[in-house]
């Protein structure tokens, strides 16, 4: 039988909820991954449970209160205690990082925040596993959803920012009082814990200089629209002569950035360094069951302990019947009756068009089409009967096209 | 005094060449978040070096030869010696995981593979770690920067495939024989291996249905601009009918697709899955140091053996002088005399204009300018006293402007 690991959540909100679900519901794929079947063993909600009850039975402790009192005193006499730690508290981490690694290496144990930076963004793991030993030189990204999905709705929709916030707060994407995302706050927070981590040094949210986008106008967009520009509320840490600069502020990125098309409440942050150029990691920032995956992976890598070997659990078939949207280009004679022959064969073997440019050059002329998405069976059988029609000059070219509905 | 890690290098190519480098340079910062001290104690080249000698010395064994034979039986030798193995070679894991994974686990050590997917991009550790005991539904992406570079060239300065191809080989991004990248194989097996570790299934190489590039015309990435599509050579493995499917194909991508704007020879790889909705990771595909620092971070993470608890190490200073680019936005008096005025203090301030937008709104008048990238000093001393001025109306707005060499 497989072991048990022993679970104490802190706290019982979205975030909270969602990890509790997951648990019980991935509880066979965590312990296959992971070797130990998660239980949670107590869970300290507002009004109910008893956090040394949690202390004394949890062999793991997910804090997700949020805040920093009391989640600090949980932490800190968790860790103290023996007790691994995984927490997606930003400004807890932010405020009173120094205490607490402090406490976690001299208690020999794991203090996991994957899910205080970017969401489910994997941005710490890379920092400190993938990239542990590579000097970076810079890291800059999207780190507030709330923000990003503001300055894309003004963008979009022309809206103001306060119709943008409303709308914010309608969806769920924005707090009853916004300030510490439109202020730039909650940003400065993830930027110092990320500056932390990619240049092995003390920061703390005093060091972090920042402003946020409560006085930006939809002019101000517009403006920059001519000049193609697109606004982001950017977080900066960089080496810069002799130390390093942390800072949140809104800004204008050029069309081609690889941060401009990243819209809504999504995050992005980018790593750079000589060695690697750049990598840029991208995905939702907040979100119950998004962060709560991101809280997953720190648990699952705490239980497994060591570097997973892939063990296969499954033999999942190979599945040959794919459906799929095409481009066909046709080298024909320039003669009457070619599209209408080519539907035809189409028609007849359930491929449906989308689109049709024809074009003469000379005595010969080009037919390209876009169909809509079906078996390729479907089409691969049509073109078989296509490339045998007379009027067909050259082998028919086709090549798949992804749609929006593929992501 | 710190303990010596001791290493064994196989093959010293490109990717050799730069980690043996890396060890070197890094030793201290590898040893400050590993614990130990990397030591290289013997390097296999083709002429030279005893692999039996480096089995005996080494306590992890760096595989960069490349194809199967020898490297499938110097790494099945190493696991079963107990030693750990990174690896970079995608072919080895695609052909040989089955066997090479069982021989880890029966030995108990360490196989990692970062480097066999998508260069320096996190794809691997992502899936493995951070996702663990989350359901993927799909993983797809640009995973061979070959192809990429060639389709871009193309798109770009409207090369022909042969063309494009010849400018990739001069620039290295080609081999001279390019058959494994142009043709698809080379991505195949990175899908196999990503779809095996998404999947939690075996796949093996013949699982893979693959097509390449060489067939792709001018007048297709033509015609298909005007569609406002994109090409690219794209793998997928998904979830489907109850099993999966793994393709390589080129396919055109629609303007808004997280991966149409990934240019050159960079990778990059979706992962999707309910709970997350998407992560997107992107990065370059090859290359020495960039190869070598996904080693790299393979062999931190052996050497490292738990997680890791951030010490800083330096005490940085936090720079405030730092450089930037602005808009600015000013209400104005409709009256002569205004922009000059205005530049004056600019230039006094020595802040550089690089454009400007007068308008006119009834007695309202807006200036709308982007600077050069200089102090922030400078500029904010020169919007203290433009604020200060007569005819400007309301407080003026700056934004930052992130142009072009910023990355």
């Amino acid at each position: 039988m497989t072991d048990v690991a022993r679970i104490g959540l802190l706290g019982q909100g979205t975030v909270g909820a969602a990890l509790h679900e997951m648990l019980g519901e991935r509880a066979d794929e965590i312990a296959a991954v992971a070797g130990r079947r998660p239980e949670v063993v107590g869970i300290l909600r507002r009004a109910q449970g008893s956090f040394d009850d949690i202390l004394e039975r949890a062999e793991i402790v997910v804090e997700l209160i949020g805040g920093t009192d009391p989640a600090r005193d949980y932490v800190l006499r968790s860790l103290r205690a023996g007790r691994h730690v995984v927490t997606a508290n930003k400004r807890l981490i932010a405020e009173h990082g120094d205490e607490l690694f402090d406490a976690a290496r001299e208690a020999g144990v794991q203090l996991r925040f994957e899910a205080a930076a970017a969401g489910v963004v994997p941005v710490i793991r890379v920092v400190q596993e993938s990239l542990a030993a590579t000097e970076l030189t810079r890291v800059f990204g999207i780190v507030n959803g709330t923000t990003n999905f503001i300055l894309t709705e003004m963008a979009t929709t022309g809206a103001s920012y306060a119709e943008a916030l409303g709308r914010a707060q309608e969806l769920g994407y924005a707090e009853a009082d916004p300030t510490d995302d439109v202020g730039g706050a909650d940003a400065a927070a993830k930027m110092a814990i990320l500056a932390r981590l990619a240049f092995h040094t003390p920061v703390r949210l005093d060091d972090v200089t920042y402003e946020g986008i409560a006085g930006i106008q939809p002019d101000d967009i517009s403006y920059a629209k001519e000049l193609g520009l697109s606004l982001k509320l950017l977080g900066v840490a960089e080496r810069t002569g002799g130390g390093i600069s942390v800072r949140v502020f809104p800004c204008f990125l050029y069309r081609g950035h690889p941060l401009a098309p990243v819209e809504g409440p999504f995050n992005a942050v980018t790593v750079e360094a000589p060695a690697i150029t750049e990598i840029t990691m991208s995905g939702p920032g907040a979100g119950g069951p998004e962060t709560a995956t991101a809280v997953l992976g720190d648990l699952v890598s705490i239980l497994a302990g060591k570097a997973p070997v892939h063990e296969p659990r499954v033999e999942l078939p190979i599945v040959a019947d794919v459906r799929s949207s095409f481009y066909l280009h046709l080298e024909v004679a320039d003669r009457p009756g070619v599209l209408a022959r080519t539907a035809e064969v189409l028609g007849r073997n359930e491929v449906s068009v989308r689109s049709v440019v024809q074009r003469g050059l000379g005595d010969d002329a080009r037919l390209v089409m876009v169909m809509h998405e079906g078996p390729e069976a479907h089409f691969y059988s049509a073109l078989d009967e296509i490339a045998k029609l007379d009027f067909v000059r050259a082998t028919p070219r086709a090549i798949r096209v992804i749609e929006e509905e593929f992501v």
